[in-house]
């Protein structure tokens, strides 16, 4: 038993006394407001009565109002549960959990769910336990789902840490650790089970422990049907979620199984208008249709909001409102068996948004645990700031590199290679060959082509790999661009139109101890240090690392002529290997679905 | 880490190896049936595929059909995930739970949770855990919510032993165990806060404890609303039940407080015909909606069936059939977080009940764990018998009594009495004053007015108390009645139209060991032991049992002249304290909402 379950107990006992002992009152009531109702999917009129952290009662609250019972008229307000963002990752803001969380909390988002599978994989339980340890010092409800297989890819990447089936247990039973993430190791299924079934049977054992200890598991499906659906599902221990979800046809496939659809709709990809289809559409039931950012830039945070905007986009696609903050409250409550929020009720947590337009979702104020924590958009508390202890910040663990390190070598005078091809706003990609010049045994880059370098440089200090490879589509003129936020081991990933700024731009990544650099002419065009495991900044607020990034963006497209959207999240999905369908690693080129290893030139007489 | 998780584990193991390998196969598959899925609240043409106890998926299973693959052809038949009975008691039934499981397990039953608190009144917590031995025989799924407090209403009843937050550990730590039952200690909530505030700190400290170990509690609310309702669901950790909802008010003000209500649907209550108003006037979501039957007696499990009965009439009342199966299935499953049951979908337990008529809810087959459990009414698999040890079969502790123990005396010749008023098929009573014959200082039983001594023996060898009243409208004629089952404490409660018969019948009901005895003229015109507590048979089947009582029932009408509908069942509910108005129990007539004791007979110059 956890302290926290008797401080629970006390407070309950307390507003026992204060429902039936008619000399006792509420600490707050809100009164006059219309109730969204996320259990009957109701809007009545009612009265919202608080004391200390908890709901007292939903209902004709006067009996509770004392001479020093706060009364907040909220007459022609919408009052609803806070919502709950049930996946999603603090490291693609590339803010602190506090920094998120002042952008985060005044939109009315009071639960979240981050999985730290990115700093997981640089610095390992460690690298988790730091952000959990974060997170435990704010006012909003974090949670985790931590990653069972550390890297996703074992023996085609190198991570930071390796974390799998005997971590679980050191992991797991963390109060604020909800259960294992997005297994994502698994969601390639067919190659896993041909190639490495060893990691299936680790899988399930951390999954069956999870299991065991009352924790969750979350899925990761992207375009399964049928048999290699049910497979998955299996190997998550048959209650899973999806967050790659991305046509009416698999969210019907997935609910049909039993499987909860975390709709994404983040900042890179959103999928919703495609999967609530099943709804509009074919009138699916839509108790397990969730809705879930994933990755979020702090630029939309500030510009959109976060799950209200969300709701509000589903709203806009013809579902009814209480239907559509269904999916941010009590539908991924009821997922994860949280039993305090989603709901307006008795004994619940008081964290409430109250909402001055139902279908634009325009936040007045916000409540967490009983207090006023924003209004009009503005925190009214102080989150502090947070800092990171320095056995985080050292995570970039290499020499510099020479430009020879990084020279992809043919031999002739033309070299037929392969070219991992860019597909705008997908964190997929295509495939293709071309035919290259070779000037002293190198393949030169080709901006006639589009064909450029795009090279893996292992900084894990723990086998110093470079991986090589080439990319079509970056639409870059001129210049280098490298970072150390390449999922989802996070290497340094780099390309450039020469290699002496790709060089000279992996060098300034390592000197920051880890960032963005961009290199034209031997000469930094711009920088972002991320110090915290080479993917956060802890020095910058939101809305300065909003600035930034557009900033970085702006010289990318002006100073080097990318031609590409969020060039740095493009650049750093070049390296996830679970999903196809070529990808980069430290190892070389991944074919994703063959589990192999592919050389960047084509051999002698060698065919794709 | 419990060995049932391991072996679950190896067995999705197998269970992916089927689904990925092209040369390994289903164990069985049911073809081309309509596909009840609750879910998504579709019905589809499909195949079920089993491997062992779990489904594989749900679709096309041609693949996983091999030389050894039983096939079903279930064309035209509807495939429903097997039913769950949410709150039930078997001491209702006076039935182990293996003979309730031979006449419930081919009506497509598949899970039970059972409230063990009528055993655990008269044997403690290790009656409650021989109950739990015999459940684990069974292949059926049975789980149990035990008592958090036992009595009910100390200091109002005596029962064999007490429990409390002292026994939670040891109570709540068994896997099946899924958590504290109905929490009707504290549903007459006002009278309780006033009279008794420790209880409700250990009630909370229960609940606490209970919740801290992943365990879930029931609530029992009737005719709360407002800040007592509140402080009803406060109490129990504010996730819980109420299955004793009786209007449409009730209904909606409790879904709305996020209770889930089990509408009761069973032998003596029925209360779903009026709740479920608020779905189908109202249209509120149903998702906490769920069917329960509370109390059972053999004959209706073999007459209509057990939880298909209840879907069947829940459809009669314009529930959508798969909207009525989700109230049986996938709506408790979610409310206890059972992840294994409730809906047909990859990894779930192959518990599935065949459906030949969809608005009749007939049963042509029930599949558990996989197994062909039963088909057209009839079990296919043997349950075996089960026989109790006699550490819980003498349970009656107490000497025969005399007549004069039994007799109300009064001074005078005539005596203003206080009555417990029957209310045909309701737990609740009224209360009147009578004018009443005494002769030489005793008060006689009066015919005319059909008020008649109603009295209650303590049989647990702690007090020999003997609590006394009277009783209007059981409309007997003759001899008397005593049984070892009265609620919840379960001493020996007896009416009678002479004295003499019944300090027999309460003589015979002790040197049975419990049971039901009928005397008229000194002589036994009827009696039913019932050894397992003086609750439950061992000794005769569902169809023994049912054609006994029938029996009984009959010389009770023919015999004694006695006018009430069941009168056993009736005769022990005017001892649940928990329901007003006026009760009995070995302390006395008990005033429910002062919790008081009265006087049988009105003091000289006395008032109501």
């Amino acid at each position: 038993m956890q302290a926290e379950n008797i401080k629970e107990a006390i407070q309950y006992r307390k507003l026992i006394d204060v429902l039936l002992d008619t000399n006792q009152y509420a600490d707050l009531v809100l009164q006059g407001g219309y109730i969204i109702n996320t259990i009957t999917r109701e809007i009545y009129e009612a009265d919202v009565a608080i004391k200390g952290e908890y709901i007292l009662m939903v209902g004709d609250a006067s009996k509770l109002i004392g001479n020093k019972t706060d009364v907040e008229n909220v007459k022609g307000k919408f009052i609803s549960p806070g919502f709950i963002d049930s996946h999603m990752h603090f490291e693609s803001a590339m803010l602190t959990c506090t920094e998120f969380s002042r952008l985060s909390i005044p939109t009315g988002t009071t639960t979240i769910v981050n999985d730290p599978h990115e700093i997981g994989n640089v610095l390992g339980v460690h690298g988790m336990q730091e952000m959990i340890k974060e997170a435990k010092t704010l006012p909003n409800q974090i949670y985790f789902t931590v990653p069972a297989a550390v890297p996703d890819a074992p023996g085609l990447e190198t991570a930071g840490y390796d974390v799998n089936s005997k971590h679980m247990k050191e992991l797991l039973n963390d109060p604020t650790v909800q259960g294992i993430g997005e297994i994502q190791s698994f969601s390639n299924i067919g190659p896993v089970y041909e190639n490495a079934p060893e990691l299936i049977d680790d899988l399930v054992a951390s999954v069956s422990y999870a299991n065991s200890i009352g924790r969750s598991v979350e899925g990761n499906a992207p375009a399964l049907f049928g048999n290699e659906l049910a497979a998955h599902i299996i190997s998550g221990g048959a209650h899973v979620s999806c967050h790659e979800t991305t046509t009416k046809e698999e969210m019907m496939e997935k609910l049909r199984y039993g499987v909860s659809v975390f709709m994404r709709e983040g900042s890179s990809q959103r999928n919703m208008a495609e999967c609530i289809r099943a709804v509009t559409e074919e009138g699916m039931d839509s108790r397990r249709a969730i809705l879930v950012s994933d990755d979020m830039v702090p630029e939309d945070l500030l510009k959109d909001g976060h799950m209200n905007d969300l709701v509000r986009r589903t709203i806009a696609q013809g579902i009814d409102p209480v239907e559509a903050i269904q999916m941010a409250t009590i539908n991924p409550a009821t997922h994860f068996g949280f039993k305090d929020v989603g709901l307006l009720a008795p004994g619940k947590r008081a964290n409430i948004a109250v909402i001055d337009d139902l279908n634009e979702m325009t936040i007045d104020k916000v409540y967490l645990n009983g207090t006023n924590a924003a209004e009009k958009g503005e925190l009214t508390i102080d989150l502090g700031t947070y800092t990171y202890p320095e056995s985080v910040k050292k995570s970039v663990k290499r020499d510099p590199v020479k430009v020879e390190d990084l020279h992809i070598k043919a031999s002739g005078s033309r070299a037929q290679v392969r070219s991992i091809v860019a597909i705008q706003d997908q964190n997929l990609t295509g495939a293709k060959e071309f035919n290259m010049n070779v000037t002293n045994g190198v393949v030169e880059p080709c901006l006639q082509q589009d064909v450029l370098p795009l090279i893996v440089v292992e900084r894990h200090g723990r086998t110093n790999n470079i991986g090589k490879a080439f990319l079509n589509g970056f639409k870059l003129q001129g210049g280098s661009i490298a970072e150390s936020v390449a999922h989802d081991t996070h290497n340094i990933i780099v390309t450039g139109t020469n290699y002496e700024d790709m060089v000279t731009a992996v060098n300034r990544v390592i000197a920051m101890d880890g960032g963005i650099a961009m290199i034209k002419d031997g000469k930094v065009v711009g920088e972002l240090p991320l110090r915290v495991g080479g993917l956060i900044s802890d020095e910058l607020s939101g809305i300065e690392l909003s600035e930034k990034i557009a900033e970085l963006t702006r010289l990318a497209q002006d100073e080097l002529g990318c031609g590409i959207n969020v060039p740095f999240m493009h650049l750093s999905f070049w390296s996830l290997v679970t999903s196809p369908e070529w990808k980069i690693t430290d190892m070389g080129l991944i074919n994703v679905d063959k589990f192999e290893v592919l050389s960047p030139v084509v051999e002698q007489g060698g065919r794709l």
